[in-house]
């Protein structure tokens, strides 16, 4: 990518994984509502880089994309828990606004962070905990609709057919990536459901960095490492953006500390 | 249907095709943004039964749900151009509103008013206009993913996906109708695409008719007429809800003259 990369949400988690790892790869322009501190930008970004707007800002946004050649927006209310309110301003007008800008600044790519939480009601009581286990062999491979696991997962799955319609209507390529459990070192502990899902944080920088680099028009995929219990498949990650990821929490005891017997 | 049932949106072409052939057959209540005229309310109903208020205002709301055993839910901006500002709030928010209030007001079903635009972008320049015609085997089921034409039609979609979280939810009884192209004595004039789409105002009626009477859990179903050309399905409305369309737009012709020797 030339140009440079727009990140949307970039003092979260999510942006803080990627940063940490891509931070030297890209030409990065930041966008938070918040001013990020020193430690939260990558070396060689200055806060000439930052852009401090909320995501439903048009006229900022507007500026932020100008030049830029893909973006990654994770800006948007990450409580699974969050008011309709909430995830109605600041996940659905936030990421319409997003697409909107896009087009008109002729970027190229877009890649979304939708969550597992858009298909959280495939967990149902008949299939869980089962599903969490290994031995289980129900999957969700991004192919199946939406059902929602609460009013945030409604606004992921809105974001997600946002990006279908501008990509079917102005060929933006947008791929939505359903975001797991996301934490650092180790799996999370003790949480059967999140040792299914788990994104380790190398992993994230590394989808991101496909979604970046790989050609696609419009997808669905997940984001989780390569866990031997899971009920995402990470097929298409796979095939269509060359997803490769290196971590699986069956590496670690379900107390979230490494097996010594596992080569790390 | 022994409790009452609400219709939104009650002054509006749909709502005023749905009241022309049920007006008796139930106890309305009646929700609009505009007053209402006399000609516009079936007989037995009087002004009481009239609400006059936006879709978003959710104290209006608790008050017109409260007793009502289904509601047929059309109000929105019923606009393919709408802009996304009216649909993010009259269509997205104001749906979302309708689902919470009719949850905890204990209601039973929701019929709500979905788009062809829903999946607008099926209609690609490769396919068309020879889907449009008779002799073409393209057909959307209803289970197809949504591909939103415009921001209209990704604001249906957003309503197709509340539903199915508030019946995982909450199991709220949800269906959603694709209307197609509604006009009342003839399908519309010179238009291949609107006859294949065309739905005629009794089928609408008694399509609605079921949506009331059926059992179901969350559905997604196509309302047309029973036309010879048609890239919608109608089975799915037909197994699930008994719909048995009358109308048939080959009954036409292209101009919208009856053809004297189909008998009527």
């Amino acid at each position: 990518m030339d140009r440079p990369v727009l990140l949307t949400g970039a003092g979260g988690r999510v942006g803080q994984a990627v940063l940490r790892d891509l931070g030297p790869k890209y030409d990065w322009r930041l966008l938070d509502r918040e001013p990020l501190s020193r430690d939260k930008l990558p070396e060689g970004t200055s806060k000439d880089d930052v852009i401090v707007a909320d995501i439903t800002d048009r006229p900022a946004l507007r500026e932020a994309v100008s030049g830029v050649g893909a973006i990654i927006h994770l800006a948007g209310d990450p409580r699974k828990t969050a008011p309709w309110t909430s995830v109605l301003r600041n996940n659905i007008d936030g990421t319409q606004a997003l697409y909107e800008a896009a087009v008109n600044a002729d970027v190229e790519k877009v890649a979304f962070a939708s969550s597992n939480h858009a298909v959280g009601h495939f967990e149902t009581e008949t299939r869980t905990p089962e599903m969490y286990r290994e031995n289980d062999d129900f999957r969700l491979d991004g192919s199946e609709h939406p059902r929602p696991g609460n009013l945030y997962g409604v606004s992921k799955a809105t974001g997600e057919f946002l990006g279908r319609y501008y990509y079917d209507e102005y060929d933006l390529s947008t791929v939505a990536v359903r975001i797991g459990n996301l934490t650092k070192d180790h799996p999370p502990r003790n949480y059967e459901r999140g040792h299914a899902m788990w994104l380790s944080h190398r992993d994230c920088a590394h989808l991101f960095d496909r979604c970046i680099q790989a050609d696609y028009g419009f997808e669905v995929v997940y984001g989780i490492s390569d866990n031997d219990r899971k009920y995402y498949s990470i097929d298409r990650a796979k095939d269509v953006l060359g997803y490769n990821p290196q971590d699986n929490s069956a590496e670690y005891h379900f107390d979230g500390t490494p097996k010594d017997e596992v080569p790390q």
